[in-house]
């Protein structure tokens, strides 16, 4: 392709053909700016500060270009919207990279319920129910007080993803900096190049005439999705080689967990990965350490849940070894 | 199968033997039941109701049991929120099955906003912000008023959509109901005997044992996905055959738009097509009718669309022609 061989000096990895195959998002250059705003920010105060970038939500994939159809990962956002908050209560500066319209710190206890409707917080003049008042109160005070130590930035695609991670890596490369990998990225994607134009239709006589392979004859839609590159890889070796990188393993078969985890710090040697099963996830978590053999369980009674959220334990657990993280390098 | 054999006097169709391999959603009998009751406190009422069915929002389809990955149709529910508001005005009962946390009527106003947030319609003291008040109060009014009009019922995967749509068909099945099918249904799903129990592995020996094909040698994931069977067609010969059934069709290619609509009214048999581009659906669209070769063109200048929504005019249009319809039967 014309566009690679103008670039001479770039390494031929699958990471690297990514970013030269697949456009750059039109959002990009504000999510940058944004960044490097708060950033120099965070700079400016005299306490070295320490910063988190959380990811949260699920990535899309687009099937089509002008997209009508695109595969998805599960994901409210819990874990990262709630993690966000606690790393706050941490004294963390966070840059809060999630899924458009997935939870928000401080807003998702008022988000996405299914009895509970926008218009039924409020009574018929307009003021919020005396049941939700407090809470309320209290989650605008939080979400005032900790306005300037959070930054929101979004994407959709599993490609807005990639690029905005690349982008933030690059700026934030210090270790002071933990990398808390809490979204839902898909592990396959459609080329850029290889996106059909418009809508996939049904009937293979109106398929784009360039894409008919979609259908076959029996009226089956095949769909071929390409491994996305492993950019853990390149986060841990390269964009933020000073940072702790902490990545997350959801699972559904109990029998994997531990190897997949195991697996993921062997693959990539970065500082941690956080282990969770689907239906278990709000109430237990495995902690894996490249350091230790060991594994960490975090697990809640019902009682325990009543009073907090296991994401006031990560965080805690998390923000300690970041500190030792960074005395080690002294 | 043992299940099909059981059941002596059912046609062997593609759409009969969906509801024998794919099962009922545990949520059916209470969304059957809640039908039920709307239906009996419409009857009990004395002038003869109209009721209509809007259906709203995207379908999933899920490719694993334990459902981590799905493949969604973009649709955030504007069209069938927004109408469903309009049915209301016109006096009409509205069933509004929709997509679970996709728009809702009234409540639309204050959601998926990418720059607005939950806690940022109120001040610090929790009273709605002044700027938000007018129109909030305004909503809340309606949505208290139309309140017994409206019945709220939800969907997820096109597996539930479609249970739900035959089921509240066989309820509602009179001249005096409209189907505004407004939906976003997935062509395509994953047969229920086909879906691996857990999550996809991005490699091929943590697989499935009996579903290794997913993988192939060269790391890329090949899905392929069933045609849903075309449901309109038992709708409109026997569901709800005494019904006023109007579906929809989205393109996004300009030179399909007519075509495929004409193409729907001649295979289906029903009364009316609604069709409309991705890029210009809020301002743009054309209804089809089975009986006239002509083709009505509703659009909306910049002027017109600060005074309203396209809604309006389209359910101005359908609901002039539902009333030709029920005294065409006389």
């Amino acid at each position: 392709m014309s566009r690679v061989s103008s670039v001479c000096d770039v390494e031929d990895t699958p990471e690297d053909r990514y970013f030269l195959n697949n456009p750059k998002p039109e959002s990009l250059d504000d999510l940058i700016l944004k960044t490097s705003n708060f950033m120099n920010n965070c700079n400016k105060s005299e306490n070295n500060d320490k910063i988190v970038l959380v990811t949260s939500g699920g990535t899309s994939v687009p099937l089509e270009n002008n997209t009508v159809r695109f595969i998805d990962n599960f994901s409210a956002g819990t874990r990262g919207a709630s993690s966000a908050e606690q790393f706050l209560f941490k004294g963390y500066k966070v840059i809060f990279l999630h899924r458009e319209f997935s939870l928000q710190p401080f807003n998702r206890h008022f988000m996405r319920f299914t009895n509970v409707s926008f218009l039924d917080y409020f009574d018929s003049n307009g003021e919020i129910a005396p049941k939700y008042k407090k809470e309320l109160v209290e989650m605008k005070r939080l979400s005032d007080l900790y306005k300037d130590q959070l930054l929101m930035l979004t994407f959709t695609s599993v490609n807005d993803y990639l690029w905005a991670l690349r982008s933030i890596a690059i700026l934030l490369n210090n270790r002071n900096c933990i990398f808390y990998l809490a979204a839902a990225v898909s592990d396959f994607y459609v080329p850029y190049d290889k996106l059909p134009e418009h809508k996939i239709q049904s009937r293979s006589e109106f398929q784009d005439e360039s894409k008919k392979k979609h259908i076959n004859e029996s009226g089956k839609l095949v769909l071929d999705l390409d491994p996305v590159p492993k950019f853990l890889r390149d986060l841990v070796q390269t964009w933020a080689n000073n940072s702790m990188i902490i990545s997350f393993k959801l699972e559904t078969d109990p029998n994997l967990l531990i190897v997949k985890a195991k697996q993921a710090l062997e693959n990539y040697n970065h500082q941690l990965v956080i282990g969770n099963l689907l239906d278990t996830r709000n109430r237990e978590v495995v902690i894996l350490s490249e350091k230790t053999a060991d594994e960490t369980w975090i697990r809640m009674t019902d009682e325990e849940l009543k009073q907090t959220c296991i994401e006031e334990l990560i965080v805690d657990n998390i923000t300690q070894r970041h500190t030792e993280w960074i005395n080690s390098s002294d």
